[in-house]
């Protein structure tokens, strides 16, 4: 599907359903609100599908690509790492593939453009649109040609994943050594913030190098130029391939009304550009956690997430959203599962003053 | 086994085993520390156990007791609710049921004294101890001499559970009517805090029943004259039944250095009155999450416990202990299934300055 078809068939959420779900939770042996944070998981997820919400399929996609700025000494890792994880991703030793087992989900790894060669057969879809982006420091990351086709293959992956599988619970994560540069040079664009407030120390660079880091993002703000108007020409001048393609997915997710658990920094980036083309898509997000990058919590506000976990994670893959499965089904469970104070025979608040 | 042969048997643990948890997870593939309090958490559960942690056979134990306090009209709900939610406990529809079975946890659900009668025959454990404590505005709630044999009872049911089960980690909670207005005068005598700082609107009531459950709790306090140096003395005049169980329960599961899932605010009472015994039981502590109850985040500061999920819960019953059982797992998993850098033939750090 075309990026304006997907925008086109994205529609806000009905209220009816969440009244219908907040009554439901009400009648539940517990007291009114006494689960909270659940207890708003479930509705969100019931006024988004608008039936009772399951979480007992879940997918984890975790795209990987390299990046051009890479070679500005952005990362405290070389930059063959994002190939290698790519293979340990297909391998199953990577925190993601941990998490995603526990929580019984399936993982669909993607190469939407890593340096390479990768050495693994299988076990992971490509979708290159070149072997990392180029140094957006000296002019665009990628085309804009390139920017809607790794949407668009963002959005065929989800989209054949929701049809077979029949998902109830999306999860996006990301592998690419220097995208966090990526990310902080997305949000500044986007949500007009200064970069230093935006830029922190990724997989671990010391304050001098963060101090380069963001004269980094500076410098490529001011080559490219990009329109904050214009989300698809921020994401390819600044942008990554991994992060189109998970802009894709949300599309693809939200048009099919199924839940997008956020990760990180890289994926929020994602989603403010997902919530720029389709203001309605950020009906069906959900912060899972917030990172340790400075910028997430930005990213977040704009957005209007509050997250649920609060862990100091800043790993990405996906690790962020994983945790969150077991929230979602939590709450998921607890509004089909539970017992009613009618059908267990319990009985409800005291009559009398004050209470 | 008595109380004072438990305290005896609880040791500190050997900090050389978190050095060696910290170092096998500074050798997985992500940066150093990029799993934030996953991280922390391994190396908790390393260290109390002294090897590779696993959260494989968790168990939840929800004790429930009446509280002769009820009379004085602290809460929303009638006393019958207490036995009721005994029943639903044992019928499988409440809340910690729904959120036990989906973390794989066995729920071990006891009676300490609820008013009664109990309709179901089975499917939980009797250590009554009395048809619900006596109003403490107007003497001590129990005995001296049943506090202690609660405690005993806590300790014996875990036990039990730990020797038949091996279990490896334990997570609390409980039922009882007008047991916030028991942990909130638990907490502001073996504090020293005000009542009033300590005192929230349990299952919801308004302010004004607010102001009215603190006063209760003045009299309390001043009716019995607990003595903070001596906590089964606070525990016996202003506690619970319940709550008495719970604290053997970590008593005895800190001998055998078996982690604690610690719930809400009447779980961390009673780890309150725990740590006061045993010092040294707090390195078995972990405060899953902290509940919206301002009394809670008094006892955590308290024990130096810092919360893993902050989701707005007010329910107890092990609820949010069952929650963290995804996060223990997930640490526990993380540490002994990720491949390491050398293992997945990953590059490790640039050389270089800064980074």
């Amino acid at each position: 599907m075309t990026i304006s078809a997907l925008v086109a068939s994205i529609r806000p959420p009905d209220p009816r359903a969440a009244l219908a779900a907040q009554q439901r939770l009400d009648a539940l042996t517990k007291p009114p609100g006494s689960l909270g944070r659940l207890e708003e998981l479930a509705v969100r997820l019931a006024m988004l599908s608008g039936r009772a919400p399951t979480v007992e399929r879940p997918v984890i996609f975790t795209f990987a690509a390299d990046h051009g700025v890479a070679v500005e000494g952005v990362s405290a890792y070389p930059q063959s790492v994002t190939t290698q994880m790519l293979e340990n991703f297909v391998a199953g030793g990577a925190a993601i593939n941990v998490l995603a087992r526990q929580a019984g989900a399936r993982l669909v790894v993607a190469d939407f453009g890593v340096v390479g060669p990768v050495a693994t057969a299988g076990g992971f879809h490509s979708r290159r649109r070149g072997s990392g982006t180029a140094n957006m420091t000296a002019g665009p990351a990628m085309s804009r040609a390139d920017a809607v086709a790794a949407i668009e293959d963002g959005a065929g992956l989800c989209e054949a994943v929701l049809g077979a599988d029949e998902a109830d619970l999306i999860g996006i994560g990301e592998m690419g050594i220097a995208n966090t540069t990526a990310a902080s040079a997305l949000a500044a664009a986007l949500t007009g913030t200064d970069p230093v407030r935006v830029t922190g120390s990724g997989t671990g660079i010391d304050a001098g190098a963060v101090a380069r880091k963001v004269d980094v993002i500076r410098r490529a703000l001011a080559v490219n130029r990009p329109d904050p108007h214009d989300p698809v020409d921020v994401l390819a001048k600044v942008g990554g391939f991994e992060i189109a393609g998970l802009v894709g997915v949300i599309l693809a997710a939200a048009a099919r009304r199924t839940p997008v658990a956020l990760d990180g920094f890289i994926s929020g980036a994602a989603a403010l550009v997902a919530a720029h083309l389709a203001p309605d898509a950020t009906h069906a997000l959900f912060a899972s956690h917030v990172s340790a990058e400075p910028g997430h919590r930005v990213i977040l506000d704009a957005l209007g997430l509050r997250p649920y976990l609060d862990l100091g994670m800043r790993l990405g893959e996906g690790t962020g959203a994983a945790l969150f499965v077991h929230l979602a089904r939590a709450a998921a469970r607890v509004a089909s599962e539970m017992a009613t104070f009618k059908s267990a025979g319990v009985d409800g608040p005291r009559d009398g003053d004050g209470v």
